[in-house]
């Protein structure tokens, strides 16, 4: 059997996933864990890190790189932000070691430069965006990364340039389960599946007058008089919500070529579908390949200096 | 002293106003409780009507009207919606009276009509849209009503012929209490206040490019950085919010005169703060005159059929 010579770790809010890999990159055992930095009890960041890879480093202490909200102010250790342009040399030069495991460091965030006219972040997507360059073969892409916060990233040159996050997935769950809209909801259990025709309705009413404010309440109004049912609300919200921000993002990153969708997850099927609606052509990435590729390519680049 | 001749009162989902007038509608007396529809122990309506009115009533069963979401499915008895366009007399027409107190009336709501492409409903804020064109002796008129729903309304020819609900108050109100944005504010107990320069820095950001979901987010990002200080991320969210509403409703809403304000509370100052701020000419109306006026109207139209 291979052996296992570095480990890769994807560390969010919610989830872990982990990565044990050959010298040549290949992915030989993963993992995933709920233990998300929002579920590490007491912020034990090391002793979950131990339960989740330590028998992978039981033999050798092989080198650990890890991208992520576990590099945040609320994670094990605060990584910096690479400011854009941000090309993959400047994430390796920035590597963060967590004080308490040697061989275990952090990839830093990136942020929009200072003489961007607005402020934005990203912790885990940047090594994503890098690693779909890689699989894909390309230097200048535009991508969307699904998710609770959404970003949409220009990349050029093999360089991250820009990028935009909307709050997407966070305003879809904080109105579902908190707001007035909830009451008449008939599928609070599953939420939207993605792929009804009230999704599809909510993509078109996206594009009607009024703003996002007003089309939040045409759900309510519109389930009150039952012109979509009840267990069409969920997706009919979600549509609204994702047909808003790709017709706003898709005017701020205008893609000569296909956009890039990281994912292969429900909503990111979702997505594809939000983007054939509205004649953006999209082509899917595997989201586990453009981390450990992204990952491996920064550790390769972190070791040779 | 001048004797209590009706009662009306408004009746919403948190508060209940009620005001005993004489017969020619001057507020004799006034009353507010937290009893509103949500606040009523097992909906035990009557019981909270009697606490609330019933001595005024002891000597003589004097005609009482209602509106509000108290003739909601959720209230004490369901009033049908009049369609757009909605006039007083079919506002008159639709009185229903609750089954277990005589002489106790409710306002029916308004809906836009079968022609319209969109749905829409409003309890409450009809008679009070009447009752300003009253106060203000004129027949056509753009109205804003601020809110945790708040409506924008056409008024033509003495008529209420179309509306749009935005849910800016109620967005605000999830975001703050249960999104990531709360974890960076330092005025969780105050909220916004209305009136400082983060509430104009939100509706400058309003006009930028990326769309509401995307100036979410930099709620976060320049909380992070502190552009903005954390006891100013309350005002900047309400000011992305609020100018977001009004960029898209003076849109579906143009005004050839000044827009009708109704409403003296902190909010309505903020809105027309914004109103002023993005070059849109506003004017108060008062809430209480507006609601009290319009249901004298009523009251005296139903009295007369």
């Amino acid at each position: 059997m291979t052996r296992i010579e570095a480990v890769l770790i994807d560390w969010g809010t919610t989830n872990v996933r982990a990565y044990g890999i050959g010298a040549d990159g290949a992915i030989l055992e993963r993992r995933v864990s709920a233990h998300g930095i929002r579920n590490v009890p007491d912020r034990q960041f090391a002793a979950a890190f131990d339960a989740l890879v330590g028998d992978w480093r039981a033999g050798a202490p092989v080198p650990v790189l890890m991208s992520g909200m576990i590099g945040s102010r609320q994670g094990w250790a605060e990584a910096p932000y690479v400011a854009c342009p941000a090309g993959l040399d400047g994430l390796a030069d920035g590597l963060l070691s967590v004080p308490d495991r040697s061989g275990v460091r952090i990839v830093p965030g990136v942020c929009l430069g200072a003489a961007a006219t607005r402020r934005d972040v990203m912790r885990g997507e940047e090594v994503q965006c890098f690693g779909a360059l890689a699989t894909e073969r390309i230097a200048d892409a535009i991508l969307c990364l699904p998710g609770t916060h959404s970003k949409w990233v220009r990349m050029e040159g093999g360089r991250l340039v820009d990028f935009a996050t909307a709050m997407t997935g966070e305003a879809y769950e904080v109105l579902r389960r908190h707001s007035i809209l909830s009451a008449l909801m008939r599928d609070e259990e599953t939420g939207a599946t993605g792929d009804s025709r009230w999704f599809a309705a909510g993509l078109e009413r996206s594009g009607d007058p009024g703003g996002l404010l007003h089309h939040l309440f045409s759900v309510r109004a519109d389930g009150l008089f039952e012109v979509v049912p009840g267990e069409g609300l969920a997706d009919y919200l979600s549509g609204i919500l994702i047909g808003h921000e790709i017709r706003s993002m898709a005017g701020l990153f205008p893609a000569p070529r296909p956009v890039l969708v990281v994912g292969g997850s429900g909503l990111a099927a979702a997505y594809r579908a939000a983007l054939s609606h509205l004649e953006v052509e999209a082509r899917a990435i595997d989201a586990e390949k453009a981390t450990t590729s992204g990952l491996f390519r920064i550790l390769s680049k972190g070791r040779s200096m």
